[in-house]
């Protein structure tokens, strides 16, 4: 028998995501969700067409199923889309990064609620509320697992931890799910809760956070079918912080609940690389105007935090997987293409011998004075002279966001890459008036209309 | 960027399971093998009506589903249908256990295997084949993270952790996945694991294993989708064993492998009981031909190893899920109603106030030098005289196994729930001959024919 634990975190996060009123949300918090939600959907639309995307799909595709593959107009069960739109909201690195964790959050939970609300009305503010519940569960679960006083087990893949339950508590709140039921779902979800770092370089690395809105959606299924769990499936010794990390502070996970918001502290990328590089990156294209054909450098150094060694000194990476934390390969692409966008992740530029060539220039040096959003580049040319560019704070970084301009550019060229262009600015701007509508699947259905890779 | 593990563990298991023929099987494992699946499948039926069962069945079911719910003549996807029947398998607790970790094996791999093969023929000889592969690697990578050199997570609900593993491998090759497929397939159930045992006593607690089987096939079906994985999901450091344990052996996993089956360390309940009380529940009914009436009785002496009395003091069971793990519920079973038997664990004996009355005269004694499958009863009646009774290796224990008979006993009480008489003796007397079966699911399809909950 499990001995009691002194705090008991899951009835808490239950109550909490169970009673939560869209007003309750101060508009600060209203506006991150939904651009939390905007900068997600436009990733699932950038990497719809993806290879991994594809084969996910072929997986759960259901001509009766209730929901839909976005970008695909293909149908599946309802968990089974989530986690295809979810593989493909992730397909190019895009998403977004609740920093101090490296938690993915929205994947999960938005893709979770998007193929729910296929199957039943779901209000656009009950949607939004719900999306960011979900979100702050998951967040506190992961800074509780990983921040002091627990010890962190490196070896977490925190997405497909912490995910499937906050994607659980979302799913239970927009069923209508009473508060026993959704503390039971986020039990089955905790029992779910899984995946580890080795499978980043390869496909699986992509599978983790969408098993985790799979899992989300299964788990409130579950709960709405009677299914019970044990009340303590958080904070039980035996239970998920006993699998996962020592010395948590259980207390800790709900200080503040519903004042701070670990939304606040997420972030989006403008460049679909390893978040450790967007400083490096912001410094390359800061110092284009100065450097022409790449044929002219003879090197070019980059000053970055040993963060940044550690995960992404790749020199030729060889696939779509390895490309988003290859360091040299964005340092190249930049000098040579003169642009970080998606592109820099196709096979063409991985493969090309010119980008290859400018990655041997690359020189990296590490600094442990920098901050992580920060870095500098400097380039040297053939003839000695040299330029040089210091970052304090990346962009799409805490101190320097990304505006809702870059947001919405970024979304526009996702969106692009499946609907016709006048289609793609349409439906940003419907989409940034989510909130209002009165059920949100059948808004989106109308929205997307017919898809590219129908 | 993970560092290649010195033992390359995951291609071991991989090449092993992928490459295992028939004939290699020596001929106590191929017997073995066929015991554990019709034991699995007699508790298939004998849980199919409990009420958990029901309830999971209400999420799987789909009109086109391509897999059955056993016992229920209604269809669901095959992931789905590998769920809901390994649930049924351990809605009555009444599965088989490889002792040495307490993982329950058979479940996820025979549940994954049955619901796929109605979607596709597989011989009879490589569909046990297949099974004994999936529960040797399941149960060598239970030994893994829990024997030492291992330092164990207590936490760990095990058939969870590595039931997903073994049913991916076992689904892989009747799929007749390629070896690198295969792997992939290992890696993400790998990455699936999940399970701790703070959900015994709810549901949640059947839940656990059923998800194993579920995330098993879906794996499989990942891999068939060309959806790739690292090569050393297993053993890198930031992998499974990273996650799971510290200290692990990884090249002891497949010390013997192919020459020693953990399927011969597996054994079968007599009674829907936990493990660790069948020893004690023999002592009660050896002692029946002694004893009369339960008013007669003025205490019942229960002398136990003290993880019985660690895992199994539960003076008033509830609930159909606490009363398998009550020694005092048990004892007073067997002597009011003289007999050990799946009605044990229905609610009205477990309310019944003349069963309750006999619990409070249960008087547990831990003796630390009994072996945990010895214990011995001892029955003080009113009038002062007392008789006593000493096991000293309970029935269905490695040095005391069931045997056919007692099996085929086992698995005609639960059939009986669900089909006629005639038609569950028939049952077994086909299911005995599975190995010369050309297709499996057209067997079973057409030896079940209609089920008493359809």
């Amino acid at each position: 028998m499990n001995q009691p634990a002194a705090f008991p975190l899951t009835r808490e996060l239950a109550s909490w995501a169970s009673t939560l009123r869209s007003e309750d949300l101060p508009p600060p918090v209203q506006r991150e969700t939904l651009r939390a939600f905007l900068n997600w959907f436009g990733c699932v639309l950038g990497g719809s067409g993806e290879e991994v995307t594809r084969r996910a799909a072929k997986v759960a595709v259901r001509a009766s199923g209730q929901a839909s593959l976005i970008g695909h107009g293909q149908r599946a069960e309802i968990a089974d889309a989530a986690f295809v739109n979810c593989v493909a909201s992730s397909a190019l690195a895009y998403d977004d990064t609740h920093l101090a964790t490296v938690t993915h959050p929205t994947g999960p939970v938005a893709a979770a609620l998007v193929a729910t609300a296929e199957a039943r009305p779901i209000g656009g503010a009950e949607f939004l509320t719900a999306l960011a519940a979900g979100i702050e569960v998951q967040c506190r679960l992961s800074n509780l697992l990983l921040l002091p006083p627990a010890k962190p087990n490196l070896a977490l893949y925190i997405t497909g931890v912490t995910g499937p339950i906050g994607a659980a508590a979302a799913i239970a709140r927009v069923r209508g799910l009473d508060e026993d039921q959704l503390r039971w779902a986020i039990g089955h979800a905790a029992t779910q809760a899984a995946g580890f770092r080795a499978t980043h370089g390869s496909m699986a690395g992509l599978v983790v956070p969408a098993y985790a809105a799979r899992s989300g959606v299964f788990s409130a299924d579950l709960a709405a079918a009677g299914i019970d769990c044990s009340d303590d499936a958080l904070e039980a010794g035996r239970g998920f912080v006993g699998v996962f990390t020592s010395g948590a502070d259980l207390a800790g996970a709900t200080a503040g609940l519903g004042r701070d918001f670990e939304l606040m502290a997420n972030v989006y990328k403008p460049y679909p690389a390893g978040i450790v590089l967007h400083a490096a990156i912001d410094a390359c294209l800061a110092l284009l105007p100065e450097v022409g054909a790449a044929e002219t450098i003879a090197e070019i150094r980059m000053t970055v935090p040993p963060l940044t060694l550690a995960l992404a000194d790749r020199l030729h990476p060889r696939t779509p997987f390895e490309a988003p934390i290859s360091l040299q390969h964005w340092a190249a692409h930049v000098f040579c293409r003169r642009a970080a966008g998606i592109e820099a992740l196709q096979q063409p530029q991985i493969d090309d011998p010119a980008i290859a060539a400018v990655r041997e220039r690359v020189r990296i040096i590490t600094n442990e004075s920098l901050a992580r959003d920060a870095a500098a580049a400097e380039v040297v040319f053939n003839d000695g002279r040299r330029v040089s560019r210091s970052i304090a704070h990346a962009t799409g970084s805490i101190a320097k966001p990304m505006t809702d301009a870059q947001l919405d550019a970024k979304f526009i060229r996702q969106a692009e890459l499946v609907l016709a262009p006048d289609h793609a600015a349409g439906l940003l701007a419907r989409l940034r008036g989510l909130d209002t509508v009165s059920d949100v699947g059948a808004a989106l259905a109308s929205w997307l209309g017919v898809q590219r890779h129908s």
